[in-house]
């Protein structure tokens, strides 16, 4: 594969999402190659994301070790999205000693008592760390705008909010990517049905998640807006196309390392005089 | 393997470490089979890891979706004994959502203008999560005892102080499991020798490791002291012989997973009224 992930999947100002289709499979070995059996096909796409996890390992290991940079990959997308399953997949290989996820819920008392960045900005990575962000303060443009708790105002006042809270990470050291997990109204009823149907998946079915489907649109809009108005070169948001998980995985692992390759990621040098040292 | 990681490398009251054998490989494949070749007792023993891995993945997969009880992991050891080695190891095969890994450092000027048990509080893992510490509160009766900063006195009250916080956690659902990380002192003079000689590893090189070798046996008599001291029911002490890699990474895979299995990890029950629902 060549790498060009971000150029292909970088949201663009003029952002629709109902133009953009959930199943496009632009990265997988059967795009490259159509004669490849599906099966064959998914296990060469499997096969390609495992090498580049090895990859993104390799460098986290040298930004643990650099302790200089730090990097914020931000997880959006509606239920069912697929967004427990990207960290599943894609950061269960790789050392916890240089990450942190972080999953954000329903604000707490105190939490909300604060202003709406402030739980947010205590989990933001140090140095040396990737830190994944499952949902983040977006929910304060996306939930609380389709419901109606804050008005177009108070939600053009957090766009820029937030434009310049990136800003001011990025000017200190982070590199931020932003992800939104892409899958078609189509696709999300089939996995809340799986909930329903499959005995092992059952606990996880909410009966929220059935009110929050019939905004769907409204949602759409929400994360459409959010995307555009927040979108820059220093916080970059990509569109994923998430109804196929294993391309999905494909997908932001390419983003994640080519990202981390533009980083100049090194072993610290040794200490100068290492020769004049023994070890009794 | 029979399950008895627990009962086999549980501190005694009356612990000397200079009696523990740090080669010791009880649970390694050769012990089993003496006939066993060293390069396929250690793939044995490998893949036996593995396999406890991926048991200890399916019970914290519960642990996550129960979110009702936690489990704190303290890793100690003298420099190069490991800690950072065994997290890489046996917790980069797990999924981060529920994992936490807490490194803790020298303290800033903010945490010592605290008292110790703060920094450390701040990280105790949260429902459904288990959190590893490497280094932990223990560093305050140990580095801090042997290099003169607080007195008998002092320690003392601060050994009473570490058994009322733990049992406080562990009175809130905390599961707590200590992990005391037992190198020689020979092993340690080759792993620095190594951070000398190898140059992928000189980064690693700090000259404050050799001056703190030079009171290798205080800080034995500070570690035996600490476990001994705060060896509880509740927070229990498990001294592993650590000089072999591989054999430390299945003794605490054991301790984890055994551990794990006495929680009554459990998926949470479905909605009660799943068939009312329909997803439209």
């Amino acid at each position: 594969m060549t790498h060009n992930a971000r150029q292909r999947f970088r949201a663009s100002p003029k952002l629709k999402l109902r133009d953009k289709d959930a199943d496009d499979a632009t990265f997988s070995s059967r795009a490259a190659n159509p004669k490849l059996g599906k099966s064959r096909g998914k296990t060469l796409d499997l096969e390609r994301t495992a090498a580049l996890i090895d990859r993104i390992a390799a460098l986290q290991d040298k930004l643990y070790a650099q302790h200089k940079q730090k990097v914020l990959l931000v997880l959006q997308g509606s239920d069912t999205a697929g967004k427990d399953g990207t960290v599943r997949a894609l950061f269960s290989r790789i050392s916890p000693m240089g990450l942190r996820a972080v999953a954000f819920k329903g604000p707490t008392d105190n939490e909300l008592a604060h202003d709406y960045l402030w739980r947010v900005h205590q989990h933001v990575p140090v140095n040396g760390e990737i830190a994944i962000f499952n949902r983040s303060h977006y929910e304060d443009v996306l939930i609380t705008r389709v419901q109606g708790w804050i008005d177009d105002d108070e939600c053009k006042r957090r766009y820029a909010q937030i434009r310049d809270f990136e800003r001011m990470l990025a000017e200190t050291g982070t590199v931020i990517i932003k992800v939104f997990l892409h899958i078609s109204r189509e696709e999300q009823r089939e996995r809340l049905q799986e909930r329903l149907d499959d005995p092992d998946k059952q606990w996880k079915f909410n009966p929220e998640d059935i009110k929050q489907r019939e905004k769907w649109d409204d949602y759409q809009r929400a994360y459409e807006k959010a995307i555009r108005e927040t979108d820059a070169p220093h916080a970059p948001w990509y569109v994923v196309p998430a109804n196929s998980k294993t391309h999905r995985n494909l997908v932001i692992a390419s983003l994640l390392l080519e990202t981390l390759e533009g980083m100049d990621l090194q072993y610290p040098p040794p200490h100068p005089d290492l020769s004049s040292f023994t070890v009794v």
